[in-house]
């Protein structure tokens, strides 16, 4: 099982590198329903300008529209970063089933970091399992964030 | 200023009932900035058979597409019903200054019902003014909810 994991995660990490040759905070997602990948996207808030463009929403809407429903039973949703409050709120609503994801997010995290949605007594509870190559998913956030510091140096020179 | 709440919620009322026309949950939403209308939407989940389809989501993609960026600076959104977690989470996200709702959501509000999001330390905290025309708001909610059984016991015959 962890191996079928590793191999969804590492087709995310795909994803996250397409937001990061775009200058993006680097996240992938895909949904996958019986070992099938259904929709993978990567987040473009800034190419997009649009607050609602991350990863997961956006895999959540092309997901919707391929299986032409609202609910996406039996549907499992990989991504590289753990769901902020807006994400994890499309995945209840979607009734997703399983969230795998990668790296923590200590800020916006709310599979757990900051809050876990998931306690709380809305009507569906999706899994969560945490961690799935946390350290690959991690590596290019962590080049982004330095490359985004070294840019922020050059300018206050 | 009291005035200036009811003038958009009612607004925010029309926009509801076409939901309602449509079988839909009945929620309505606007964005103002400076006393101007800059989107509003409904919400169609059913219709466009897509989980992000609600009022809120609907409302901050336009008006991101009609700003011109992601960060809703100035922003007030008014919508007939408190924000599930979704919508509560878009709404940190899109930096939106003011939410004002009108009925209490006790199963999925996530403004205070199930839970205070705004009360996390995310970068964002909007201000949630909440209850206003809330008898008017939640009319037509009834009226759906009674529609609702009414069908599912013709149903059951």
């Amino acid at each position: 099982m962890h191996d079928e994991y590793n191999v969804f995660m590492l087709q995310a990490i795909e994803m996250a590198k397409k937001a990061y040759q775009l200058g993006e905070i680097p996240v992938g997602a895909l949904i996958v329903r019986n070992g099938e990948i259904i929709s993978q996207a990567y987040n473009s808030r800034e190419t997009d300008k649009n607050a609602l463009a991350h990863a997961e929403i956006k895999a959540i809407d092309e997901a919707c529209k391929k299986l032409g429903g609202w609910r996406l039973i039996g549907c499992d949703l990989y991504v590289t970063l753990e769901p902020c409050p807006m994400c994890t709120g499309a995945i209840i609503n979607s009734r997703i089933e399983r969230v795998i994801y990668g790296a923590d997010n200590p800020k916006f995290g709310s599979c757990g970091s900051v809050v876990n949605l998931t306690d709380f007594p809305y009507n569906h509870k999706p899994e969560i399992i945490a961690g799935v190559m946390a350290d690959e998913c991690s590596y290019l956030l962590k080049l982004f964030g330095k490359s985004l510091r070294s840019r922020n140096e050059d300018l206050s020179k």
